[in-house]
């Protein structure tokens, strides 16, 4: 049994997988359907949105970012891509592949993409159809300020597509206020769900431009105009086979969002991200990203000089059963990756995570003390219990 | 719960349900990707083939569809796609969508394609790159002789791909006999397993046809040069977070596939196939496809005159749990659809559906004495018992 603190997948809540367990029934069942239903009912909860085209595509997060992209881009269709990490790259690759007319507004890897020079970009290029950024990049962990970047494209007259894959659960992600006009994440992240369904969600605009294409969307699998055939709540036909057993993992796994409630799982990621990076840096670790762009449930530490950082995690994994990330492009090598994303979001991950590490660092003499770590992370818990208690009136807990 | 009869999915062993329900890891962590390499070897022996390239892909069956059409179609190759059901239809759609020049050979549906009218297809059209074509179409449980379509389609020297989403573990699929260039199959029909995965499988052929493109795969997620260095044996890279709960499951699937052994597993779908005929047969009922390609996995069977067939269904599922499929297409309203697949392929759903469908229909005054189904398929089984002593030369069961 791994405790999962790597980039996702995160580990699964005890509920979920005895969803996930129910016998199979057929995707054209009225109980089904009914389960359905409620599912995208959950998922606009979870994106704040109204958006009646709100599900979960049949696939991982890749899947719904390529649904995005070969819907919304027509050959020849200007977009900008953000890029400051491996998901930007990989929208780059898709608007590539969809014949649309990159430019790319690149910004260094764990740091945020700056407003102004969006706007810029999008003055230097007036006929811009589409811009696409992703909200939390999981491979820096670093914050785009969303609201921000869908202003501004909208300004221009520009649609945006925005990958929440690592946000959604974690951190707020609020499609209507933002105006987000296609967006996708990712059911193995922040909601304690199986690997292997990408929640998306569209806008009225979004749809109106898939439906005055002149050209067919180039994927079967993925042509929203099928896909809402299927979806669409009156008359439901058949599309493809449902994977019946992670819908109703997801299912549980919204639920238990809802009745934990939205901020409420925010403010826990945020907490146990606060208790983690007083330990790791009581162990003399910095964090990549600066403070106000960090995502609480993606940590990228620095590895420090001298430290053989893949013989680091091996003995994690190996000794600790505990599964941290790497760093990837140019990061390899140079930083971990520490996630706290739903059911893998709790004091006792946090606490193992810090003595694990210190005691394989210090084990490589890396100048740590064991205990230390965790005696840091423990003070940061009670001040921040102090602190709310406080705000609460002293209403108690 | 569901006694599920229909097209699929069917049935889910209990024991794929538990697999399902492991914790999920990495996949990247070392024991992950020891289950992917058995996981390969296991598709392998349900496949017959020993194509280094054979591995489950993450979507459902039209996922696998689509990676064939898309990485081995280049926009200007001509296609002949055989059509006598649905699934020819979308292979059609698939072609169109990739940019190739589709020459589509017809059949009734419920007939199996003609492989002289194919040969009489690639003489009229010597420049064909791909023949396409379904082995065991779902919409009607008709089987088409793969191993003369592909054949023939070589002598003319053309590639093919194969529809085998119904026939796998139900019937002979023998892809390194019969030479299929690419095949893919789905998890939820007779490998009793979760919907969500489709298995696919390359050869030598195929892959030189991708590495040959002059153009890149349109689709990033389906791009058999990404997903191969995921799933190559060496360097282990990251591509997309592998939905571990499914790929679970469909390993123990396989196991058990294999425990049964594959001969087993096709004359168990013969031998309730059988049973089931019988009993339709004395209720006067008739199968739409003649002896010889019947599919035994999935039986079509048209409806009586003057019976409300979409009542029948109703009642069959609200009074008896039991799901049986209707008719897609030309075919809507004419046909039921009774899929014994994987796990559902067992005598008590035989019986159950045998004894269901006569009380309902003889509530609908259709002529049917209650219980004579049954005996049928009692005296079936019986005989078919006592051949197999036979065969046994007397040494019993």
């Amino acid at each position: 049994m791994r405790t999962l603190m790597g980039p996702g997948p995160s580990e699964i809540h005890p509920r979920v997988i005895a969803a996930m367990g129910q016998p199979v029934i057929g995707y054209l069942d009225p109980v089904f359907v009914t389960m359905m239903d409620e599912l995208k009912e959950l998922l606009r909860y979870a994106f704040m949105t109204e958006n009646p085209l709100t599900f979960p595509a049949s696939g991982p997060g890749s899947v719904g970012m390529e649904m995005c992209f070969v819907n919304l881009v027509e050959p020849g269709d200007k977009v900008i891509v953000c890029r400051n990490g491996v998901f930007g790259g990989r929208m780059l690759e898709n608007v590539e592949r969809t014949g649309g007319v990159p430019v790319v507004l690149e910004a260094p890897w764990g740091e945020p993409i700056d407003p102004q020079r969006l706007a810029d970009c999008l003055k230097a290029h007036p006929d811009t159809r589409i811009v696409a950024f992703v909200h939390a990049e999981t491979s820096t962990g670093c914050e785009s300020d969303a609201a921000a970047l869908i202003r501004i494209a909208h300004e221009y007259g520009a649609l945006t597509i925005v990958d929440a894959v690592t946000s959604l659960g974690g951190s707020p992600v609020k499609v209507d206020a933002w105006g987000a006009d296609a967006i996708y994440a990712a059911s193995q992240k922040c909601l304690s769900c199986t690997p292997g369904l990408s929640p998306v969600s569209f806008n009225t605009r979004a749809i109106e431009k898939v439906r005055a294409r002149k050209t067919r969307v180039q994927s079967w699998f993925m042509d929203l105009n099928l896909v809402l055939e299927y979806w669409a709540a009156s008359a439901r036909t058949y599309h493809h086979t449902a994977p019946g057993n992670s819908l109703y993992a997801l299912h549980e796994a919204l639920l238990l969002l809802r009745e934990e409630g939205l901020e409420a799982a925010w403010a826990r990621h945020r907490r146990h991200h606060l208790a983690l990076k007083a330990g790791l840096e009581a162990m003399g670790l910095t964090l990549l990203v600066k403070e106000g762009a960090r995502l609480p449930q993606m940590n990228a530490v620095r590895v420090p000089e001298g430290v053989d950082e893949k013989e680091v995690r091996r003995r994690l994994l190996t000794e600790f059963n505990l599964e941290i990330g790497a760093g990837l492009g140019p990061l390899a090598g140079k930083i971990w990756r520490f996630g706290i994303m739903g059911y893998s979001c709790k004091p006792e991950n946090v606490m193992l995570c810090l003595s694990a590490l210190g005691s394989v660092l210090s084990d490589m003499a890396y100048p740590v003390e064991v205990g230390q770590a965790e005696s840091a992370a423990h003070h940061a818990y009670a001040s921040l219990h102090t602190e709310a208690a406080k705000a609460a009136g002293g209403r108690g807990r």
